[in-house]
């Protein structure tokens, strides 16, 4: 991990005990013996910093998750895979998606643009599996945006209710999620 | 309407159109033709005025659906009475419910207690309903909690993406929630 990313973890490990609020650039600093203009050096305003740290996670933890996805041939295959992941390495992994999502509108809008792409990239995982399980007559017949809203709906929701001092319960989450939603599309 | 709710409905208007951070309550004054002195007749801090506002739609909008449903005996009726009345006349009214939940930190905790005591209602009835058709031998084998919070994320993630320019789309929005869930858990 370089000084940048450890910078990062720091803030986010603030953010999340204290709120991104009640956390000042000069408490980032303290903690980590740097100066105020020390972290300078590494991004020119909070705003900055919180949008690298969010570009930084989902770079490190989503992405791999979409690449390999996108690869999956098969479509009901492709939905498994991204919604164990998402969820077991991602959602549950700690608290930070929590902050991340809840302070996305503290972002410029040309960041929010940013990171909402890749969010549209996991809509369209999504919603491209559904149509191709349609087209193989799978599924029964449905709004399949609203099936997609649906599932990401049951996953990201998860931050808010989610225990992390008990992660172990991670696979039998996603489990369930994906028992559902895929027993409650198919076409019978 | 009195007074007081008049003003509950301007500033949350308010606090969708330009944040509740960036709506001091000199704003909403002004825009009621009230002093700063003449609101602090209704509510003494910002604070409360926002745990007045959560209190009042939970009132108005969810507390009644609720009621109704908790005196439905058949425990599927009852998901299908609360589900489609929650998501049509609550999730898909207006904006509101994104402001309220998203602020909900920055209650005091007192009043976070009384807010969460009413989620916690809302939990109780679906997972009631579902212990109850595992009784009756309807739903398969399945962690309760989790699968009531995956149908209240389904839920609740509806104010995150919903286009609120288009409420001739909640009907067929609920019945898709309900359809995947129902079907979704349901014993074959």
């Amino acid at each position: 991990m370089d000084k940048r990313e450890k910078i990062f973890e720091k803030a986010l490990e603030l953010f999340i005990a204290e709120g991104y609020d009640h956390t000042p650039l000069s408490k980032i600093a303290n903690s980590m013996n740097f100066t105020k203009g020390g972290l300078h050096h590494y991004f020119k305003s909070k705003e900055d910093l919180l949008f690298f740290i969010h570009e930084n996670r989902l770079k490190n933890d989503l992405i791999p998750i979409l690449e390999l996805s996108e690869q999956i041939s098969d479509p009901e295959k492709r939905i498994v895979y991204f919604l164990k992941n998402y969820i077991n390495k991602v959602l549950t992994k700690d608290a930070s998606i929590r902050v991340l999502v809840h302070e996305i509108n503290r972002l410029k809008p040309k960041h929010q643009e940013k990171i909402k792409d890749c969010w549209r990239r996991v809509f369209d995982l999504i919603h491209n599996a559904l149509l191709e399980m349609e087209d193989l007559d799978k599924i029964k017949k449905m709004n399949k945006t609203f099936a997609t809203f649906s599932l990401l709906g049951m996953c990201n929701w998860i931050f808010y209710w989610f225990d992390y001092s008990r992660k172990d319960s991670a696979d039998e989450l996603s489990d369930t999620c994906l028992d559902i939603f895929l027993e409650g599309i198919r076409k019978v």
